[in-house]
């Protein structure tokens, strides 16, 4: 191991620390930063990222990396400096002024879409959409030419490294080729709603519940806290994860459902290898893995009848006013219906929202369509995948902050982390014949210390489809996802 | 204004944005982090100290300060010139390696004196308290030098900018002739105890008729927040104060006045002027003035008949199980009586508990004692001073954080600010005839705009002695103090 290689380490913990600091800075805006903080924090954040930028975009970096990979280096040590050559890439590839100019216009755009969003109104915040798209193709560009990948993959390799549209495409097709028809047949099969009691459920006692299955799950509160925000996340550092839920007291499976699905996300970074804290290799690997182990946790794991045959006692001894059946919980928990709102759909509409999103983005990304045309174009959408058409824009696409927000080439890790769920679910099935019998115990011990080994421990070590093929013995398979779906919905 | 000036405005903004940064990330390592996030958080603060102390030391920055005092400047910028200097001063002073070393020393000096406070075991952490004071006597000389001033007055500057001991010298000693005496008489002249309503006194009520009465005395909710923490303490950010407090149920009334005492911090904060966020002339005017606004609106405001009787329907309300006397409450309020531990002195001992403080480690920092003799001195000073022997070191010198993290020249600033809050309670009750039947009726938008126009407005645009002398007709004056004791406890 070279000097350079440990210079580069040296970097590269100091900007670890400052993402530790931004993440931390990041949860208290949201969860506890009085109104009259946002302007101050705008500015810590702003002085916080361009520190950062500078640091990492220094003209000695490049050559450090060169002479670091000359000498000869163990496995992690060989992928923590491709991973610092994939950071410092993203980094030079844009020029500073155009990272401000950006910032700038998202800002700028993000406050003028939650008027927009309220009102309905598409065409307020078009002007302030149109100048962010302009920027972020800029920023597609110049990353394009440094990372030699199309414009759109250059955006999604931020989120997704090595993830590539080609490959997404024929996934996504497949999808688009299953669903519809899978959906009629759901939606005929599963019967009227169940009957279940009536609320006020309060909120203290649906976070007593909530914090319970978070440490049967396995979340370690020595390393994390659960808060309160509007839209909640999983935020913080490995050592100190800040997850946050919102309790809506007529309703407890929603605010207990998005519990668990953060103490998925929550698990994966407090499984992260201590010896690579704060190094790039160190880090969870891409959004779909991110997005895989919130959905495993939630989606395989949780809205099953084995964990609500587990959970539906202690539901019982949290809200009283029974009588609480397992059945009839899990019938609810897994209900399928058409909807406008993505962050509300079940999982069986929910891919029809991300490829729409998907579609839009990557013709809007690659010139092939105008901001003008996005209303029109989301509602045809919908009609086509969904079969229902948006009665305004702001249930059409004003719903999400992401493209507002500047986060152009996320959308398809939502269903990528889907589809990997299910197929790291099924594998860790087939490692514990007894799974389902753990869960409905409430031993969530097996399947941790199977994540543990095959992803938590992993962090970046490998890419995405390396890692899930070494776990599952194949690389993403939209089959398995099909296969879940079948089996969980028409069973 | 030049362009040298200009640059300098753009540097000490974004060095007073990462110390915002820092403020928020050690609010929340006291009130929010979870134990497992130490080590990560001591990181985060370590990297953004470094990178403060790198960028307020490049040598670039003392040309700047050179040119920009050659051109015309308006008084404030002539001000905030005169105050990045003093920063930058005080910064070049030391070298980094020093202060590294200061650092990690406070690090594991502070973990060690935990536990040796604990054990009442002086001798556990006196060879690491030894090494804390070595690197503070080099910082003392390198900063004597720099500055032109003896080590102790180097490091007094650091808290006390221009404050001088040959000054408190004359201050307390003035004070140790008056207390001694003065005490005996109080304890004779104030009688017994008075009987109030028992609790216990449930925390969520002592909550709501704390923040009822921050809104009362002025605080802006908009601009900062309550919460919980061990030690008590005001931290944040001009824009986004973080108060936090402890509830004793079994006595409300230290949790409520410390609440008050911490809102008086809070309000300085929140009234420093917008125009000047975040550059060094913006900032509060030093720790003796920030004492003084806790101390007014604790000492002088609150603990009186006058706000009791406004305040004493209000905690009927709240905790019900009466009868509440306002008289007996305020009588109550104003006990005296010596004790071992400072954070719990009365008023009129508090002094006591300072001036040995301040005598000891002045003799420590002058290299006229050895930290092996500190407890045994410790003890003949508490009997000389208050007549009571501490039983052990828990309750002696081991009682502080201060001189285990590093915190040395800092004592002096409370018992200043003691003094100061009474001067400007006594200019501001001259301002307002009425101010007495003001704050009976729960109003405190008098006093609130006097300390606005004539404390907090003015930042660190004048010297303490200067702001002083303005606001009250002449400089820091023990003979006020006294006066105000004179009135309330043998008037």
């Amino acid at each position: 191991m070279s000097d350079a290689y440990r210079q580069l380490e040296r970097t590269f913990a100091r900007l670890g620390t400052i993402d530790e600091a931004l993440a931390i800075l990041h949860w208290d805006m949201s969860a506890k930063m009085p109104e009259g903080g946002s302007e101050a924090r705008a500015e810590q954040l702003a002085v916080l990222k361009s520190t950062h930028h500078e640091m990492l975009t220094r003209p000695e970096l490049g050559d450090l990396l060169d002479e670091a990979g000359q000498a000869p280096l163990d496995d992690w040590r060989r992928a923590n400096l491709r991973e610092m050559r994939r950071e410092w890439a993203h980094a030079r590839a844009v020029p500073a002024d155009l990272v401000e100019a950006l910032s700038r216009a998202i800002s700028a755009c993000e406050t003028v879409w939650r008027t927009a969003r309220r009102d309905s109104d598409f065409a307020l915040v078009a002007p302030k959409l149109e100048t962010v798209l302009g920027l972020v193709r800029q920023v597609a560009s110049a990353k394009s030419a440094a990372l030699g990948v199309s414009p759109y993959d250059a955006l999604l390799d931020e989120y997704e490294p090595g993830g590539r549209s080609a490959e997404i495409d024929v996934l996504f097709a497949r999808l688009e080729v299953f669903l519809p028809d899978f959906l009629g047949r759901v939606m005929e099969a599963q019967g009227p709603a169940p009957a279940l009691p009536a609320g006020p459920f309060p909120a203290e006692r649906q976070r007593a519940l909530a914090l319970r299955l978070m440490g049967v799950v396995g979340f370690d509160f020595r390393h994390g806290r659960l808060d309160e925000s509007t839209h909640p996340f999983c935020g913080g550092t490995p050592d100190d994860v800040r997850m946050t839920t919102r309790w809506d007291e007529a309703d407890f499976s929603t605010g207990l459902m998005g519990v668990l699905h953060e103490t998925g996300h929550a698990l994966y970074e407090q499984g992260l290898p201590k010896a690579w804290r704060r190094q790039p290799v160190g880090r969870a690997r891409g959004m779909s893995l991110h997005e895989s182990q919130s959905l495993l946790v939630e989606m395989q794991a949780s809205r099953s009848l084995d964990f609500l045959t587990f959970a539906t006692p202690l539901i019982a001894e949290a809200f009283g006013n029974g009588p609480w059946d397992a059945h009839a919980l899990w019938r609810d928990s897994v209900r399928v219906a058409p909807g406008f709102i993505r962050v509300d759909a079940d999982e069986v509409t929910y891919p029809a929202h991300v490829i729409l999103r998907y579609r839009l983005e990557k013709a809007l990304i690659e010139d092939r369509m105008r901001i003008a045309d996005l209303p029109a174009a989301w509602n045809e959408g919908m009609r086509t995948l969904l079969g229902i058409v948006p009665p305004d824009d702001r249930r059409g696409c004003l719903q999400d902050i992401h493209w507002f927000d500047g986060a152009w080439g996320y959308f398809p890790t939502y269903t990528l982390g889907a589809m990997t769920a299910a197929q790291l679910f099924e594998a860790a099935g087939r490692a514990l014949p007894d799974l389902g019998e753990q869960v409905a115990r409430g031993a969530f011990g097996g399947l941790l210390g199977w994540l543990r080994t095959n992803v938590h421990e992993k962090a970046s070590s490998l890419s995405a489809q390396d890692l899930l093929t070494q776990a599952t013995g194949r690389p993403l398979d939209a089959a398995v996802f099909e296969a879940h779906l079948k089996r969980r919905y028409l069973g």
